[in-house]
């Protein structure tokens, strides 16, 4: 029996694209002058089979887990705070729960695996696999069942959701930037020196260690790369392979996913070497300021929407880019065309 | 008696910046991690005076007019359609009428100075200068006498519009962006080649005759231009200056100002130039996809929110930043801080 993750995601429709693009050049706007809203409006509506693409049904979702690898010393935050953030979160102090608020969209946190057990919350969903992963300069990270029981956390999610047309997902797990790079060194092949970055503001000292913690687990691993979900298990967290299977199941159920920042995109990445078939469901938020980030989208052929120099995780970029995202969309659907507002059209 | 438009801005209270940026340092996130927003955040608490400044009451106007320089052949469109476009503004069809309306935000057009007269149309105030200006490369685009009144025309936009903390101007205009280039010229000295761009979507035989025309409106013009105020006269436009009065109004009452593209930071730079205190309340939303426009950013050391290779006009670049902006503020004022949510620092 195929695994539910393998299964093919919602295809795209080649002749709605055709149209759209079509459609796009006939609203009144010089050619392409909407510059990367008429590609998301254009990827939208091939996606979701029709001209008039919608995502006004967000949901956004934080995934919490921990790190094995911060025993190396890898971050700048003590491994505590993975559960005191969880805690910001419920409470609304976070930048997501703000930016969630403020904008009207549905939030919960679910916990994948943070270390310390957290009491019970308002809109926090105790789903943890383990009590954190294990060091991956030691060992796995995780079990194959353990990656397989987070895919389903984040299966469970979306199948639960309700009425979703776009997700959010973001991520809360000191260290998981480490891992992050790790598999964007996995997938990329680049070297790690590339691949990591400041995450929350380690010094120069702590950033030659990450990206010596980094060579380590990849010179253990890399021979055991058998596939995409071999790949993650070794060097992932929970709340990545709980990203993973949100997106994929996202893709199978035909809801867009806008991918926030480093730590996401490493996931979209990991989810696309899982079932490849999800990639035409993904947009590309922002590109935060780790440096890795941009290499992996260029790696994607991918394109950010936005670039504010953040690198805050939390599904906080995508949260700024969702406004952006429904303009994309609104503008298709509702603009005039050229013969519809009488407006002479030009030699372009 | 000094001029309206030479009398100071509100000034930003320094004090208020330095507690702005330590309150940053103090909430939920690693330092700077929030990029731009921080900096937009700072910025307006400074210039609004308070810890929690707020933008949450904004007015889009655009402001539409002619240019005489449309004789020499510079523009992929007819100059029919700057009045096409007012009744399309007007009609609900255009790109920020889309926006302005899906956002839920006031916007109206002001007529400054079409070719063409317009019947009366919803939203649409009649305030024509003149029927358009006159060819910068045989004369001055306008009198003293007009490009001042074209200033009262935004000025009094601003002080009749009621309770409004942000403005987002947009402008109309075929042609315009020719006046933009000559305009870049001038304040940056860099060569029309590098300012000119495809406007709408010109040919490159346009484009080189684009850069030709400005290059002969600088010869001409340049050895008079003694001051802002003559300079935007000889080489702007009606819906140019029209901005310049508004930008320097809000600067004045303490509003602040979301600049769109090119033609608008073009204006944006005249304003300063004609009055340098207004700096402060500028917000830089975009780089459009206008070679000369990151170059005229680059030369007053602003940085754009947004690069969605956008290049259509209307205000279109500002009403998208303008949530983000938003977002900027609402983080600084409801983000917990450390101390307040329990949450570990790290050493950073």
């Amino acid at each position: 029996m195929t695994e539910w993750y393998l299964q093919p995601a919602k295809e795209p429709d080649e002749d709605i694209r055709a149209q759209a693009l079509e459609r796009q050049d006939n609203l009144t706007k010089p050619k392409g002058s909407l510059g990367k809203l008429e590609s998301v409006a254009v990827q939208l509506s091939a996606a979701q089979g029709t001209l008039t693409p919608s995502v006004e049904k967000p949901l956004i979702v934080v995934f919490a887990g921990d790190h094995g690898v911060t025993v190396e010393g890898v971050s700048a935050y003590p491994q505590t705070v993975t559960a005191e953030m969880v805690r910001n979160f419920a409470e609304g102090g976070a930048a997501i729960s703000v930016l969630a608020k403020s904008m009207g969209v549905d939030f919960k946190v679910v916990n994948v695996g943070t270390v310390y057990a957290i009491e019970d919350l308002p809109n926090v969903i105790d789903m943890r696999v383990a009590a954190g992963t294990q060091n991956m300069c030691v060992t796995e990270a995780m079990t194959l069942e353990q990656c397989e029981e987070a895919f389903v956390v984040g299966r469970d999610v979306i199948d639960q959701a309700g009425d979703v047309d776009i997700f959010i997902g973001g991520e809360m797990g000191i260290g998981n930037s480490t891992a992050a790079a790790a598999l964007a060194v996995a997938h990329t092949r680049l070297s790690a020196t590339a691949m990591v970055g400041r995450g929350t503001g380690i010094s120069d000292q702590v950033l030659s260690k990450k990206a010596a913690v980094v060579t380590r687990a990849m010179s253990k691993h890399l021979p055991h790369m058998k596939n995409g979900v071999e790949t993650l298990r070794r060097i992932g967290g929970f709340e990545i392979s709980a990203l993973v299977g949100a997106y994929i199941r996202c893709a199978q159920k035909g809801i867009a996913v806008l991918v926030d920042g480093y730590i996401c995109t490493a996931a979209a990445m990991s989810a696309i070497k899982v079932n490849p078939s999800i990639r035409p469901w993904l947009i590309f938020s922002h590109c935060s300021a780790e440096p890795g980030h941009s290499r992996l989208l260029s790696k994607m052929d991918a394109e950010a929407l936005l670039q504010l120099d953040m690198r805050l995780g939390e599904g906080s970029g995508a949260a700024l880019a969702l406004p952006i995202v429904q303009a994309a969309c609104r503008l298709q659907n509702q603009m005039a065309s050229f013969e519809q507002a009488g407006v002479s059209r030009g030699d372009d």
